[in-house]
């Protein structure tokens, strides 16, 4: 129970898919809040974020389950008045006192619809409480899957849409040792093409649905391009030219 | 106990620095090898990552803590006989089949010592079985507590070691939403003049030993210019003209 006029607002990561890569803090949350928000895009589906975590959620019943729907389309006439219904239905719980837990796959600073709801709680309800709690993120759950660091030394990374960073690779390799792409499914027969030209494919890497049941790792992702990939996908290009910095091999160039 | 010829190695990242941010995964695993190797930069000083998960280390006399020196300096004659010998330690105890976790402060993909020990491990050992198990950067822990995005939609973001990324700054800006500098510690002055030309020093923060006890926020960078400032330390410059992309503002640029 919060002190102020409204319940306490938590967006909650947790994190890219396997349930023991939670935090203590998330399973400490969504244990003691009294309200789970739990967001859907279809009625026919089992959200991915409550699959990850229902394991660790223990059975209470004084704990409201709310689930809400994001659709998945771009169509603003579609997406706002779904956003604002699960929004109200969010206040009317926070308008009681009740403290609410949004639960968001990965982590809530990295895409992740957790945004629009931290953007829009102080003007729904002015001076409420808000804590955002980070969760391990697939920008370095995967990573760890491959073995291969993101950034060491005086390296850089960069993380870019696929589907807007595709036009700018070229100059993106240039300046970072990694680049992570997010939302690759429908790129990747335009991203083997430019990676062919740059004589990189193979440093090039897919995986999606990383660290669940489900995880596939492609390492040539020119045998994966005319299918149908996967919604929860990543290509992790991994150049790496000045690794090893902080070994003293590239000492006299800092 | 592993089946192979030797232990089973682990790279566990502890997270940012509250011991309640760490998985459940590397709970798990800190609790069950038979070697804790601690990486410590000093004689004098408890270890930070040690600091971070000791609270959550069961009593265990047959488990061994191994603090291995890793001295804080960038001069490789140094460096490499000090790396050699924490690694022959380390090779001592896989092997015996002993099974061996290496802590590491935040996730072990980024800037992570654990890097060294990744590239080694098979040279030294081969064919170990070794698991990274990833963690909750500062890259998210630090946009969790100024509860700012570091991206949604159609957003990009950039990692930039602050010492090796300031002459690319201006160009880093046009490209990305937010630009996240990490070991900002001696390079506050420059920082400060740069955005203050390119009228953005309102856009940056600076947050040092973020989730701990010890945690500074300063939202005018300008005013710690001049102070010794800590190497825990990360500057993020958050522009986001992007932002809300995916609640249809700007879906006629998409």
């Amino acid at each position: 129970m919060s002190s102020g006029k409204y319940g306490k607002l938590y967006g909650v990561g947790v994190g890219p898919g396997a349930t023991d890569l939670i935090t203590l803090r998330a399973v400490h949350i969504l244990n003691s809040v009294s309200v789970l928000a739990i967001p859907k895009s279809s009625e026919h589906l089992e959200p991915f974020a409550w699959r990850v975590c229902s394991p660790i959620v223990r059975e209470n019943s004084s704990q409201e389950k709310l689930f809400l729907h994001f659709p998945m389309t771009k169509n603003p006439k579609i997406l706002i008045p779904a956003w604002d219904k699960a929004f109200s239905e969010i206040g009317k719980r926070l308008e009681k006192k009740r403290n609410v837990a949004f639960i968001t796959q990965g982590d809530p600073s990295v895409y992740s619809s957790w945004s629009y709801l931290l953007e829009e709680a102080n003007n729904r309800w002015p001076g409420i409480e808000v804590e955002v709690v980070p969760a391990v993120s697939s920008i370095t759950a995967i990573p760890a899957i491959l073995q291969t660091p993101l950034a060491d030394g005086r390296e850089r990374f960069c993380v870019v849409p696929g589907t807007y960073g595709l036009k700018d690779l070229p100059e993106l390799i240039r300046h970072f040792d990694t680049i992570v792409l997010t939302k690759v499914g429908r790129v990747i027969p335009k991203l083997v093409s430019i990676l062919k030209e740059l004589n990189l494919l193979q440093n090039a890497n897919y995986v999606s649905y990383g660290t669940t049941d489900r995880q596939k790792i492609v390492k040539n992702i020119e045998t994966i391009q005319n299918e149908n990939c996967d919604y929860f996908s990543m290509v992790i290009i991994s150049i790496r030219k000045r690794k090893g910095a902080l070994k003293g091999q590239n000492i006299e160039t800092e």
